[in-house]
């Protein structure tokens, strides 16, 4: 409260003060007026009705014009006004004259209009300089100063000079600025705020496809078969071994379908002997989408480990104890330390605790502020390294868990072997093929491939013009999970 | 240390090598110098002894001069000397005339002096741009180059250029300046390095406020109560039973205080008709903590979440165990299984779980680097809908785990129902009231009313104009955890 | 893709448009001259084969000329081509006189050639002014606009307004440029991407060494001892008893080192009387990777923690609660409920709960993120108070785990304690020595001594110009966990 007092009268900066107009007194033009007032600028508001738009300012001492005399203060003037308005703007087309216009608008659907909002803006006053920028800034964090959400401001525009003052003033106004190009890049930074999560649409899909087809597998294995064939009522498993087993069938399955693009990558840079010809667009898709796979496996494998340490502390497990300690003393016959059962269980839990506490450092290690620190040579280290160390690991748990089931494999209900079984078929292929891969009469190949060499090269001469192997190595690794959460760029 | 001495040597820039003039040779004044020195500034010291100064820099070519031959070296002069020799610097009046002097200082108390001490050096020199920046940054992080503490650098000044001069210093040596506009915001900057916490402050409090409640409510109904009456001692239950219940709820209550405030705002903002009038500052206060009020509800979830897989660990339980079953065999009596109980510690615990795992969700989403990856639509949808489905998952297994109190409530002990019932009160009101307000009744206004609609609206015609309603939307979510971290702005 | 496509055409912005060179059309120089094609410059390549290279190129309109041509269309020219080749450029000296070389370069081996490529490049072309830059970033990275790598562009020249304007490139291609001095820095900057986490060298060292001593130490006692002694067979205990207690033993251990550096300088400055003497270099070495030890001693704590709450679900647990059941049973004989055996486990599980849990808080505010958030006073308490306060926990968790062996010691298995003992010897040195160290008598000094003071000082007068107490007290806070990560400065 006191703050934004005292920033209230920080107007009267001596000299040389750059001054704005905002056309608008809407909520964001006003909130934006303010901000940039608090920040140094002078700030005028152009509007139909001055005197009635006056009163609903922040700072009263604002001054609220018509949007004529408005226009002629500043050379840069923010249209914080609807695209539905945008047709009075003609009349001033004189008094817009090699002036500043900065399109802040945004639509309610994605591709509302033929043309983005600035692209229209730039055709009425075809004498101005649009620039977009600050759509993705909500006014309620100009208000509250609170700018802990995004602060990326998406700017393009079609004359650079006018994109770098609307930089300048964004990056005063304490926002990280993001040049996008020409104006053309409008219709984009549009559309990004009525995006949700597009980076998570396709790994979604895909979780849910799978989730679906786990969950029904297991019901019908271990609830509606034995219901079918022995009118057994199993159903009181439903609310802890259906979601425990479907979770971790779901996360090893993940983690396995991470890796496993890379692998065909590799396969085809292999078979094309290029890496300068692009994979085909499911590949791509799928390549750009394995942090968001990894992150989804790492939620399930999370929601698993809950799960297991929560088995005891179920009626279910406390009574299996109890029934079998009775049926112990009424037969009279202890059952003696079993070593090999000791090992069995111990070895499980330590390949799963091992598996989860790499899966959390490969998780950490996604976080944008950890993932900015360190090198290429380091994350690929971290994600490709350890990411293949943790699902061999993971892999290994699950396998010994169901192991017995390998060992003699369980009558098939319905000719359906168990879902632990299932899930580990993805993940068998990839250390498998991944096995074969790092055999040097397939790995030697590879690698000459991705640091630029062609197996059926005319152009050999200029190819050894390339810039240092340490990069093109990093670059070019197919193993690791990508971070492509930057969607706009 | 090879580092080091290799950057010593990079002051032989050929030519246009900017020079920076320090005022005081203390230990911020010479790792400033230093660290511009090795960012490519001609440096030079002003002291009062340059012969004895000399020997204690790091670089011994670095010149130290008198203060008025110094001040002649730069237009810019780093005053790093304490607030109470400022008064020796009016000798110096004529040299400093047009120079830009930054103040580095700070205080020992918030508010120590009645004016800030860069207003304060501006009186003293009238002649001279002051500019206040560089306080919050620590000697030991200009010396170890360790910048990972925060890199922000606070600067405010009347004079625009200089400002903007050094702001640029400040990015080039690796930080990143905000303006903080006029000389009058030097105050705030210099009270920032003093600050502990000050947005934890009040969610502390009530933090503080309700574990000592719950606390003793507690130690009355389970300890206090079986001692007066039946001279029990249940002493031991102290060191599990008591944090664990008390921690758990403390976690449900704090998690229906964050969402309270934004039903109040909503029910505020339907009664007056518009948003554009102010909130109760009780009200502001509370949403603005909302954040904060969230991560304490997690850290209780956590703690409960630790006790709850630990419990088959406790001596007590083991105990217990044995002691039913000692009994089932002595009696010859075997309790048969209990499909209902199976299904009741089985929900309880799976409804725990989701729960939880939406709550660490919403945890990792408030990262400052994770949520400025998304957008207004995309932190909405997270902090609102997930967080509603939190808090519905934690009400419910709060109230299933108590659940057969509220099916046969067992005697109220001093009148006192149990915590777990007392805890419940708050998220139940606020799922109630939030189930009330989803009713397209209320929805449908409401929604209008965040879009700038008013009730009573004279000025319907200039409303319109106002920008897109995504924003807006997005903006005035009152439901929303809100994220007010940066606390100078 | 679409979005390529829009971009690819953004060319056509009408004046002032900005020219880039790039030489090479090698993965980099092509990737970067795209992004810079997108970002609104104007891009021409220079190729020995310009015919060829052409064919090569994503975006087929961009001209690809002789050398010697396109040198000629920029000032700015980057030399996308490997150091081996870089001889030719002389060949091009006249055409080169005056412009800009962005040296771009990597080598596969740290410090592989006598001097960076850099100035290499410098010395081949005098008459051009040679700016390092680009080296860390990927052609990947570029290609799919994956930024979320690191965004950190190092730069670093002789020439302060070229490196400026290279500066200023890379922030509009949406890169953070670092400024790193002259071009003396460009042999650091060439080795970065080769570095594979040097900070966490020292580190790994120790705790790899200690590693193996515990798991030997432990090996020795618990399973060769037996059996050389008594030809008993406890090796089942390997996969679960082994890691478990050498994990917690690192743990604790690992969190005493981090803070008895700081210790060891407290009682140095005490000794000296002066900070301002440096510290020996081990110990130096030995504060620098506090933060990575303490991430360490955490790593250690969360898998100890796992296998704790796993302990219930072994098999073993099972069978020795069955055995006792049974015996019970069999003799007719009921244990009754131990109050005191309740408090002690009761007491060791929620000591460990609250230590475990600020771990994790003081693991979380090391997130460069959240300890950007803080100023140097919040800082400082957290790692400081927080972090005293969590040693003083863990170590009081493992002293009452291992309670009943302090009290009456069991017979020493080949004249060796416990592990758990062994693993509290730090611990307890760094907490009394503490406890010393904040008694008034050595406290006052202390504090004196970290706000400049120094003990046979005869130059009082100039150290009395130092800045404030409170950034001082911060910045030689020698009992924090640092957070040296950023490596380049």
């Amino acid at each position: 409260m006191e703050k934004k007092a005292s920033f209230a009268m920080n107007m009267n900066s001596p000299d040389k003060q750059e001054s704005v107009c905002v056309f608008g007194t809407g909520d964001f033009g006003r909130s934006l007026g303010n901000k940039m007032l608090q920040c140094g600028y002078s700030v005028v508001f152009g509007s139909r009705n001055p005197g009635q738009s006056q009163s609903r300012l922040y700072h009263k001492e604002i001054e609220v014009l018509s949007h004529a005399e408005a226009a002629q203060r500043s050379d840069i003037i923010i249209i914080a006004i609807h695209r539905d308005h945008y047709k009075f703007l003609t009349e001033l087309a004189e008094q817009l004259q090699g002036k500043i216009l900065v399109d802040i608008s945004n639509n309610l659907k994605i591709n509302q209009y033929p043309e983005s909002n600035a692209a229209y803006l730039a055709e009425l006053i075809p004498g101005a300089k649009v620039v977009k920028a600050f759509n993705t800034i909500s006014a309620w964090a100009l208000q509250s100063g609170n700018l802990d959400g995004s602060r990326q401001v998406f700017v393009c525009g079609d004359d650079k000079e006018s994109k770098q003052q609307v930089m300048n003033i964004s990056r005063t106004l304490g926002f990280t600025p993001l040049d996008h190009g020409s104006l053309k890049a409008a219709r984009e930074i549009e559309n990004y705020p009525l995006q949700l999560f597009p980076m998570w649409k396709f790994p979604l899909c895909i979780t849910g496809i799978l989730f679906i087809f786990y969950f029904i597998y297991f019901l019908l294995r271990s609830i509606i078969y034995p219901y079918v064939h022995h009118r057994e009522d199993r159903t009181f498993i439903f609310a802890f071994s259906v979601p425990n087993h479907v979770f971790s069938a779901m996360a090893i399955t993940l983690l396995g379908l991470v890796y496993l693009p890379g692998i065909f990558a590799a396969i085809l840079q292999l078979y094309r002997g290029t890496k300068y010809s692009s994979f085909p667009n499911w590949l791509n898709q799928w390549m750009l989408c394995r942090k968001q796979l990894g992150l989804l496996a790492l939620a399930f494998a999370f929601l698993h480990v809950l799960y297991a340490f929560a088995i005891s502390i179920r009626y279910n497990s406390k009574w299996r104890l109890s029934d079998k300690l009775i049926k112990q003393v009424k037969s009279n016959k202890t059952d003696p330390f079993s070593k090999s059962d000791n090992w069995y269980t111990d070895s499980f839990i330590t390949l799963g605790i091992l598996g989860f506490f790499l899966f959390i450092l490969l998780g950490i290690t996604s976080l944008p502020s950890v993932s900015n620190m360190v090198n290429w040579r380091e994350f690929r280290f971290v994600q490709s390294k350890l990411g293949y160390l943790t699902l061999t690991l993971c892999t290994a748990h699950v396998f010994v868990v169901s192991g017995n089931k390998f060992v003699k494999p369980p009558p098939l209900i319905w000719h359906l072997p168990p879902l632990n079984v299932i899930s580990l078929i993805i993940p068998f292929v990839v250390l498998i093929l991944k096995l074969i891969l790092v055999m040097p009469v397939f790995d030697r190949p590879l690698t000459r491939i991705r640091q630029g060499w062609e197996r059926n090269s005319v152009s050999k001469k200029e190819i050894q013009l390339e810039t240092g192997n340490t990069r093109c190595d990093g670059a070019n690794n197919q193993f690791a999970m990508s971070f492509p959460s930057n969607r706009l760029e």
